[in-house]
């Protein structure tokens, strides 16, 4: 079928899901002189894209992303921010040639994890002659090292919380269930879901609220990969709205994987995090658990 | 030091925590004859038990709840409830003699997860001779069964959820964490952490209603015993209340580890799911995985 494609060209996509992470991609991108197009996904993207190219289209719209990526010359696609409700039934189009390649990809992106539905776009974007890069490649200043980005560093207690949470972590990790949780006086009080990372931070301050969290301790959200995750997908990432969820949570900090998460608005966020006497980490979890 | 100790009569003692377990169990224990003693825990119960001989101390103050018991010549206690909140450093007053014998007692009440904190006051109970029972043993009828309790049966896709929540709730307990969670569609959406069964319900309704959890595909609720769990400590337990949140929140139904849970007024949550159209039923989950 290659025969029936335009002439790929290298421009530039962007997949815009929800969170900042797809505005902050897409600037990054044109202050090093690319062109993005945006294809914004409907009902995840929040962000006004009139600035750029755009279109918006369902993540189950396989047919109409394909078909708008080859008009508009592209050859290199970047999946950014998250992607939360799942296409129903009725709202997956592809084209029958890729349902053959991968007859496996209407299940996954009904009901597969986060994990696997991003792998399953990077095939199907893949099988389509595009080649689809980390946004680390775009913006490589994004990745986390390992140890403090600020001023603080986390004490004995947050440590012991970072070892919890980490655990936590790496557990919904294996099941592609979610990539954070918050460990308060080294018990994991909070998991993520559905609800993202931003949503388990307002749950924890409300129980804190309700004394249902100590109020003498004040714990560490962990955000790490999940094993096997392609990093070309929906990696970790933290930004200053984070921070300031962390810090309502009255959390001591956030410790994030060194080499494989996004630290948005990075000076900015160090700044703020000295200033309000969090500390941002990089941490290495220790892996050697089966993944 | 038994020396010192008053002669122990048999009189059933409930330390009752949060939720309705503890006046369900203390209603039964009455109707059979027994007279029990009730140790209301501080801020866990929300319980009025005017109608009991009872007493309300900190799950930290450990010296009063043993003094009060054998004052009251309880022989055998049954722990019922959940325990929210952890104790503070300077609310922990326990017998030097205990905290000689039990080097750990004192960090597992400040950090453990809840299995080891109740594990904790089982072996401090016991140290002062008295017995520990199980809740079921109080309440027999209380365990669950394996297959449906009421008319319906889950379907494929609740099978499916069902397999999915269960994988994330037995990872969870492996780590102390919790009992619950809800899959939808296949994927798991939500994990229970210190906001507990009812908090994550809540959670999956206010997913469902701003459209982050699919409309048409519903959802089970599992919940399951932590792997090596005393069966004397927290059982897994649902009641009316848990019923009508996963209404709520649009589930299919609700799976509990047979064997190992308490379903709480049995007959009339049957008649209100069988009325309502949402499953109950008792699974077996495989736990060959390592505990």
């Amino acid at each position: 079928m290659a025969e029936s494609r335009p002439e790929l060209r290298d421009r530039l996509a962007i997949i815009a899901g929800g969170g900042m992470l797809p505005r902050y991609v897409a600037d990054a991108a044109r202050a090093r002189g690319e062109n993005p197009y945006i294809l914004s996904l409907r009902d995840e993207s929040g962000e006004d894209w009139s600035g750029y190219d755009h279109e918006t289209a369902s993540i189950g719209n396989y047919s109409v992303i394909a078909t708008t990526f080859r008009k508009h010359g592209v050859g290199r696609v970047v999946l950014s921010g998250w992607v939360r409700r799942r296409p129903e039934w009725r709202d997956i189009h592809a084209p029958l040639r890729t349902l053959r390649i991968i007859p496996s990809v209407v299940r996954t992106l009904l009901t597969g994890g986060d994990d696997a539905v991003l792998k399953m776009v990077i095939r199907l974007i893949e099988a389509e002659g595009m080649r689809v890069v980390g946004v680390h490649e775009i913006v490589p200043d994004l990745l986390g090292s390992k140890g403090p980005l600020g001023r603080l560093a986390p004490d004995d207690a947050a440590e012991a919380d970072i070892a919890a949470a980490a655990a936590a972590a790496l557990a919904l990790g294996r099941l592609d269930v979610g990539q954070g949780a918050v460990a308060v006086g080294g018990r994991v009080v909070a998991l993520e879901g559905a609800e993202g990372t931003d949503g388990m931070l307002e749950r924890v301050a409300a129980l804190r609220a309700a004394g249902r969290i100590s109020q003498r301790r004040k714990g560490v959200l962990v955000k790490l990969c999940k094993p096997g995750q392609d990093l070309r997908a929906d990696l970790p990432s933290i930004g200053l709205e984070t921070l300031r969820r962390a810090k309502a949570a009255g959390l001591a900090g956030i410790a994030v994987e060194a080499g494989r998460s996004l630290v948005l608005e990075r000076a900015a966020l160090v700044s703020e995090a000295d200033a309000e006497g969090l500390f941002v980490t990089g941490i290495l979890p220790d892996r050697t658990e089966k993944a």
